[in-house]
C-alpha cells in the first residue's frame, strides 16, 4: 500500500452507514450441517430456515456547510465496490473526496451480491454461480495493457503506451475486484430504488455494468434522478419505445481513451451511440463525451483512478453545474 | 433503516482506505467459461490465470487533534465486517464513533473472505465451502431471543427478558451478515500480521472469532500489540507450553449476560478461564470481565450493537487508560 494518505483535514456534519432493501427467502428440506471452524471450535447448524437476500450497503459523507446540492450516489461496476471511489491503487485523492470537498452528500455503496451488502447461496437462492476475474483478464480488458501484457513483475507488464493508468500498482489495483454473478441486476436495481426513494430526486454517478443497469432504472423510474452521470456503460437494455421518458433528464455519458486496443469496446461504443441517440443533445438532455475529443487522452475503463482522474471529475463538476431538469 | 444518523460533527486529520496482504494463486486447466450477464451483454473468458488471494480492506479514520493514543484496530468476528463498528441496527452511535471522539486513530477491518475484502474461488483456492447464518440460528445463538423465538414480524419475536440487544430492528442486523468459511483463519492472521508490521503495535478489539484468532496471533507474536480487548471469544487455540509469552501484554476479555441461555456459551466461557488462566491478573495483564460481575446486565454476543453500548465501550476505554506494557 502506498504510503500517500488520500483524504486529509476533512469536517463532516455527519458520517455513518445502513443497508436498505432486502427481502426474506426461506429454504426448507436442506440437509443439516457439520463445520468444524478450527481445533477447538466445531458447529452443527439447520441450513433450513429464513435468508436475508437482495440489501444493499450504504456508506455516507455529508460535509459541513449549507451547500445546494442534491444527494451524489456513487453506483460501482461489476465485481467491483463502493472502495474504487474512496482510494486510488497508488494512494491518490480519489472522487469520493473530490466531490466532498465541493460540498456533495455522497453516498456510497456496495451493489447487492458484493463487499459489506453480502450475497446469499446459490444455486438455492442466486441462480447463476459466481464468476471471478483474472489478473490477466483485468488488465487487458480494462485497457491498461497490451494483449498478453500482463505480469506479476511491474517491470515486465506491457502497458498501453500513455496510459494514464498507474500500472506500477496494478496488483494494489486487483485487491479490489470482487465476485460477480449473471442474473441479479434486477435486486441490485431494486435496492436502489430503496435508496433513491429515501433520499429523494438525486445524481448517480455510475460505473461500467453499473452505467448499464442505472440508464435501465433511469427509464423505468426517471423522478428519482435528479441528473445521471454513466462513465463506460458496458452494455444497454433500453427500450427505444420508451425512449421519451429521459427526455427531461440530464445524462452525461463519458468514454476514455483507447477504444481499439480490446474487441469489446468498439461495439459497445457503438451500442451506446444508437441507444442513447433518441435522447441525445438537442432533442433531450442527454450528451456522450469521448475524453480524447476534448484533448483528454490516456484514460483506461477505470478513470477514476488514472493519474489524471482529478482533470475527469472536472469535466464531471462542470457538468453538474449547469445540468437542470426543465 | 433508521432515520437516526449515527455520526455528527467530526473532523478527520485523515480518511482513507487501502488493501494490506494477499498473494498470487495460479490456477491451471480450468475450462473456459461464457457468461450471459444481461440480454446485452455476453462475456467468454479463460478461468485460467492469477487469482490474488487473502487480501484485507482496511478503512481508516485518523481525528484532528494531537493525542497520545496508539493506533486502535477493530477486528470483526466470523461471518461479518467492520460495519459492525461504525453503526448499529437502530440507528444509533456505534463504537467507531465512540473511540474516535476520545482521539484514537481508528483502522476498521473485513477480515480476508468477507467484505470489501473479497474472497476466492472454491474448491480450485479455498479449501471448504461457504456457510450462511439464517435469521432463524442467528436470533438464537448470539442471545438475543429464546429458542425457537425468531419471527419475521418483530411483534411476535421472542426475546430474551431484560435484553439490552435492540430486537425491533433485527431484520436490519441480519443485512450485516456475510458468508464465511472455515479454514481462512491463517490467511486472516497473515493479513492482520501485515497490518501491524505497518502501523507499529497497536491495540487490538476482536470479536467473537476474531477475538480466537487475534488471541492464537497475540501468543505467535506479542511484539505487534501494545493491548488486546477480546470481545466474546468464541474458542481458544492457544499453546499452554507458550503461556509466558504473552505474560506482558494487557488483555481484557469481555463477556455479557445471559450464558446459560443457549447451550454452546457455558463451554466457550469454561474454556477461555482455562486457556488464560495462566496469564490472568496477578501473574501477567490479562482480566476477565463478565459484565453482569459489575451490575451491566442483558448483553448479547454483539455488545457493541446492545442499548447500553456507550455503558461497556466506557468500560473499555477506562480499561485502556490503566493498560499498560511494564
Amino acid at each position: 500500500m502506498s504510503k500517500k494518505l488520500s483524504m486529509k483535514n476533512i469536517s463532516l456534519a455527519d458520517f455513518g452507514s445502513f443497508h436498505v432493501g432486502g427481502h426474506h427467502v426461506v429454504l426448507q428440506g436442506l440437509p443439516a450441517k457439520t463445520i468444524h471452524y478450527s481445533p477447538n471450535w466445531i458447529e452443527h447448524y439447520e441450513q433450513d430456515g429464513t435468508y436475508m437476500v437482495g440489501q444493499m450497503y450504504v456508506q455516507y459523507f455529508i460535509p459541513t456547510g449549507d451547500h445546494p446540492y442534491k444527494p451524489l450516489v456513487f453506483w460501482p461496476g461489476g465485481g467491483l465496490t463502493g472502495v474504487n471511489f474512496e482510494t486510488t491503487p497508488d494512494g491518490r485523492q480519489g472522487w469520493l473526496d473530490y466531490f466532498l470537498r465541493l460540498g456533495y452528500p455522497v453516498y456510497n455503496t456496495d451493489p447487492v451480491e458484493r463487499g459489506r451488502s453480502g450475497w446469499a447461496p446459490y444455486p438455492e437462492i442466486y441462480q447463476a454461480e459466481p464468476t471471478f476475474m483474472t489478473a490477466e483478464r483485468g488488465f487487458e480488458s480494462f485497457r491498461f495493457g497490451q494483449a498478453a501484457g500482463y505480469h506479476a513483475d511491474p517491470d515486465h507488464q506491457k502497458t498501453i503506451d500513455g496510459t494514464e493508468f498507474p500500472a506500477a500498482a496494478y496488483e494494489q489495483f486487483i485487491k479490489q475486484i470482487v465476485p460477480r454473478w449473471a442474473c441479479n441486476a434486477g435486486m441490485a436495481k431494486a435496492a436502489y430504488v430503496k435508496l433513491l426513494d429515501m433520499l429523494g430526486p438525486s445524481i448517480v454517478l455510475a460505473f461500467s455494468s453499473g452505467a448499464t443497469q442505472a440508464l435501465e432504472l433511469a427509464q423505468e423510474r426517471p423522478e428519482l434522478f435528479d441528473a445521471l452521470i454513466l462513465i463506460e456503460p458496458a452494455g444497454f437494455g433500453l427500450n427505444p419505445c420508451d425512449a421519451d421518458r429521459m427526455k427531461d433528464l440530464p445524462i452525461l455519458v463519458v468514454y476514455g481513451d483507447y477504444l481499439d486496443k480490446h474487441p469489446q469496446w468498439p461495439d459497445i461504443r457503438y451500442r451506446a451511440q444508437v441507444h442513447l441517440d433518441p435522447i441525445l443533445e438537442g432533442r433531450g438532455h442527454a450528451v456522450i463525451i469521448d475524453l480524447p475529443s476534448m484533448g483528454i487522452r490516456g484514460n483506461s475503463h477505470f478513470m477514476m483512478m488514472d493519474k489524471n482522474n482529478q482533470v475527469i471529475a472536472d469535466v464531471l463538476a462542470r457538468w453538474l453545474r449547469h445540468a437542470k431538469r426543465p
